[in-house]
């Protein structure tokens, strides 16, 4: 199903915080812009992403969108998009067959970081990740995001692996 | 569509090593009993395994199976499944909405290891995924692994990230 109207879309948490009422809901395809500030408004991101052509983007949300396997979630504040995540769940036969949720692409606004509101986000997806009967909850976060490490092992994570990638 | 039959499975790879010839091959359900001696067979997936009771792995078979994303592949020789990994294709906004190839569970026989087998398997991972046009491929290996990265390092993946995890 692709959404289009974020009106339509049902709150799947709403806590208040500083500053108002912070929501979290599935993403719609008018977000997108929203989003994409948020990809880019940081140190590693603002090299990769490029806002001068919507297509790449909106056929990535399309692809999210189109399949129960990914939610892409936006966190609101005042109505206004400050925060996004990606969430996957993942079947593989390691640890008895189990399910892994996998999160991706979390950023916050920046004059919001530090507010709780990252965690009030990964807090939800790891609640998900347990309803959905997930044995597992994984992400990776470059090196050099020290803070980051930091809030993930808050959260209860821990930085058991190395995050291997190759950039084709 | 649940293969079951694996002399009706195509090769997608066949190349002369040491001892023989060795295939890969998308698994079939028949090969959970190899794939899983392949996953217990080794210092941390010794303790997280269980062949006693197959069902759950049949379960997690059949949901890889069933998505397209998904595919799990076993590595012959002379007949006998050696090698698996399983390769899975995940859509994202991050990279300007870029495709990215995801290897998880990857194993190779005790007595096949160091003999290049591994990294004749994750090279035909890598190029499946530039075929399908993903920008990046990724994974995570426990940090005891170090002679993992080493061969992951020599393949050009970067240890650029943390990879962490949430046990549920």
């Amino acid at each position: 199903m692709v959404t289009s109207d974020s009106a339509a879309v049902p709150a799947l948490l709403t806590t208040d915080v500083d500053g108002g009422t912070f929501a979290l809901r599935q993403a719609v395809r008018a977000d997108l812009p929203a989003i994409l500030r948020l990809l880019a408004d940081d140190q590693l991101g603002a090299a990769r992403e490029s806002a001068d052509d919507l297509a790449p983007y909106e056929q990535a949300f399309d692809a999210i969108d189109a399949d129960p396997a990914h939610l892409l979630v936006v966190g609101e504040l005042g109505g206004a998009v400050v925060a996004t995540f990606q969430l996957s769940y993942l079947p593989g036969l390691s640890r008895k067959g189990s399910w892994r949720a996998q999160i991706e692409a979390v950023r916050v606004s920046g004059e919001l970081r530090g507010q709780g509101v990252g965690a009030l986000m990964i807090q939800w997806a790891i609640d998900q990740a347990r309803g959905r009967g997930c044995s597992l909850v994984q992400l990776t976060t470059d090196k050099s995001r020290i803070a980051a490490h930091r809030f993930y092992e808050r959260l209860g994570f821990v930085a058991s692996h190395e995050g291997m990638k190759l950039t084709l």
